[in-house]
């Protein structure tokens, strides 16, 4: 930089689909994974924190969209010649973790763990490259009452996080239950099995008439373009239709349902008995049947579930950008992997567990006006006017800060009209004014910014708003932390 | 998976110089993040977190080691060939967010921020490739009360998180007096001040002797290895040793020397008044002289400082893992840089900070015999014996945990005996029995296990092990509860 020209600067901007987070959200989100990990906690679950990468081999590759290798992940190869990659979930590590410890820890291991995760995917609105899970875990457990428990927690921590009764609902299917419709059917094939599970998954968007045809021969859609069906015929793809419908009203009524559908495979018999058990378990653990409800509709994307699954639903609808109403939908999911550990070890491990995406349900709150982060303020702002009397400014602080309240002496270098600006953009709900004029008598003022914004709206008079001081108060220097405490804490 | 040969199993194991963390030490890191937070918030700074990555440019190349392009970071290639890279610390980040946003912000911008930071440098014992920062920076306020203002901060925070009074101490320097002696001994060349700064650093480590060969000609170490030193000539040399000797009692002392050695240069007269400034503010804040010092011996390795820096010590000694003493050393540090905003914008923006690595300092709270997690329970187990009696065990279950104790039903499928090593191994503080008998008496069984392993420490007779059950207590049902909870909270 020692030479005639400019210097080459770089650009002041973050990676796309990378985004900086201020108090604001931070404080929600916050607020989310303490109050979910203390509920989870209590369920006896510990905390567990593994690293942002993996090699690549371990991680796997589950995710939908990742047809290719490296698709999907951020990897890279360390300096051994071995790939690594920055997590993409917080299962896949978990199931490393599990087969790396698995004779020393203690069975069942039921962990918690939140923290970043990175997908290289395109990014979009409201789409990241990077954003934070919240996960619990049961491994080593194959009883049906370890999936209750863990949509138990789902949704006890929904609740603890901030979203209202009767928000939310937790659906929950088994994968036999249709592998079972299948088998009896004669479809064994794994690849059109997958197709049949592609189809269903897309209910919501396209209906029965559109999986329909998804599940036959298949569907061109507005544009033209076709995509290729599962192949079954007419019959089974109605069954598997009348299947996905069999939801509504309370589990028992449900299963029943769900049993003259399915009934007489051993892999339907089995997904049914498991439901049974998970209904049970539900009604033990005070989980309410508007709470968590059956629906064979429930699919999730993730190739890697074995068994049951489930899905937890926002119910309020809400509007979009263009105030058009959108169902808000899915906040979280999991469901039972009894194979991954075992990629490791060979040895089967049944597997539950259940994710949700933080910012997703700190969205969902917003949208169920449980807004957790509206209230939030910045500290008191002490007004600096001289060099000289810096130790006043500080000192008053100090005190402040000694009580537990925000505080901080303007240290920048503009003048009065400037300081109280900053002090409203930091939303201050006060300023304190120690000018010559106070520290000779022995006086503080104290502004009340809410109040001086609420009078001052009603004053129309330039002279009158001077005369009145809306909001102003001078008192003893000594009443300094009574009188701000007052205004910020309301007593 | 299907054909007949062994599948390809990859190996359950974590990238080199990454690690897995479990509840003990997570639960002392979250309490020192949350104690720290909440001090920083009292000074009224704001939480800010940005993204994993930034763009390589914007990151810069500041970390001490990194002399070749993309040495010491994690750096990949966008699919639009932008080479972007995982931060290697906060600072960097913050300066791009604030070059970028900088219209927009209140001013002086005052945030803090923890996370994971990455250094692609070699692994070894206790050196990490992702470990958590945490830090606290004023950006846009040239005030040395700014510096001070980071300094009381960082002392109310070692001791919120749970330092002992006494057992830390801050260092603090300004660059500006060694550039200020160098200038007037005539020594101008950045890479020899460089070679200065380097010399001194290793003081520590070397002692006096040492650093005057560093500064000299060179020094020959007991490998017989050569490092060429800076260049000076020997009264340069010794007026340096001088300086850095300077330390020692309270601030005003160790100013007034300062000012003997520096006195006369522009730049050193400007570092002296600056630590004058710091001193009186400090003063006002509170801050006592055994907790922060100025010592001209302090260096910090990074590049970017341009005027105060400061290191905060932990002072007890601690012995290695050979049983020998040894000065645990630096808990964390900061200091002023004026120009890292500059590098996007061309304008300067003065700022400055102060960071700590969290796991570091949670191992200083357990060398000052504060160990946070030394206390971490289990959650109380309740055993299984049977799949019918199962709705029994979740309802004492859920009882417990609606007056917020953690509790658990046994989920895996051992007998009594594995359950209670379960138990214990959890360091569950009870385990709860509902057997049949039980059951058909409207009664409970609930094993206190600390008391009954330490009364069992003192039963050497089976049989009367066997008759005296050691912390076992039978009471009527609707009493579990409230015997639990005496057994855990002690009330």
């Amino acid at each position: 930089m020692t030479d005639e020209t400019a210097p080459l600067r770089p650009e002041a901007r973050s990676p796309r689909g990378f985004i900086d987070r201020r108090a604001r959200d931070l404080v929600a989100e916050r607020q989310i994974l303490t109050a979910v990990s203390a509920v989870y906690e209590r369920y006896g679950f510990e905390a567990l924190d593994t690293g942002a990468f993996e090699y690549a081999d371990a991680l796997g590759k589950f995710l939908p969209d990742a047809d290719r290798p490296n698709e999907g992940v951020f990897a890279l190869q360390d300096d051994d010649e071995q790939w690594m990659a920055l997590r993409y979930d917080l299962t896949a590590p978990l199931a490393r973790f599990a087969a790396q410890n698995w004779e020393t820890l203690p069975k069942p291991f039921r962990r918690y763990a939140f923290g970043p995760v990175w997908r290289n995917e395109k990014p979009g609105p409201g789409r990241f490259r990077e954003f934070t899970q919240c996960d619990a875990d049961t491994v080593g457990s194959a009883r049906p009452e370890a999936d209750a428990e863990i949509i138990a927690m789902a949704a006890e921590g929904l609740a603890a996080a901030g979203l209202p009764a009767g928000s939310a609902v937790i659906r929950i299917n088994n994968r036999k239950l249709l592998n079972g419709l299948l088998a009896t059917a004669g479809v064994s094939d794994e690849r059109q099995k997958l197709g049949v599970l592609r189809a269903v998954d897309k209910l919501d968007r396209l209906g029965p008439d559109g999986v329909r045809l998804l599940l036959g021969e298949g569907r061109k859609d507005e544009s033209g373009a076709f995509t290729k069906g599962a192949g079954l015929n007419a019959a089974v793809a109605e069954a598997v239709l009348a299947f996905t419908a069999a939801g509504g009203g309370d589990r028992a009524g449900v299963l029943a349902r769900l049993a003259d559908i399915i009934g007489g495979s051993a892999e339907g018999d089995a997904g049914l008995a498991e439901l049974a058990a998970i209904d049970g378990a539900l009604k033990s653990l005070g989980v309410a049947e508007d709470q968590a409800v059956f629906d064979p509709a429930v699919v999730r994307g993730l190739e890697y579930y074995t068994g049951a699954v489930f899905e937890a639903e926002l119910l309020l609808e809400t509007t979009d950008e263009k105030g058009q109403p959108v169902r808000f939908g899915s906040i979280g999911g999991g469901g039972r992997y009894d194979d991954l550990v075992a990629r490791f070890t060979g040895q089967p491990v049944p597997a539950t567990g259940f994710s949700f995406g933080v910012s997703r349900l700190a969205a969902a709150l917003r949208a169920a006006g449980r807004d957790l982060a509206a209230e939030t303020r910045g500290p008191v702002v002490v007004i600096v006017f001289s060099q000289d009397d810096m130790a006043h400014y500080f000192a008053a602080a100090a005190e402040l800060r000694a009580v537990g309240l925000a505080a901080e002496v303007y240290l920048g270098s503009s003048g009065m009209k400037a300081q109280m600006k900053y002090a409203d953009r930091r939303r201050a709900p006060a300023a304190v004014i120690l000018g010559g004029d106070e520290i000779a008598a022995g006086t503080v003022t104290i502004k009340d910014l809410d109040l001086g914004r609420e009078l001052a709206a009603g004053i129309s008079d330039n002279s009158q708003w001077r005369e009145q001081r809306p909001g102003q108060i001078n008192c003893p220097r000594s009443e300094l932390v009574a009188t701000v405490a007052k205004i910020v804490r309301g007593v």
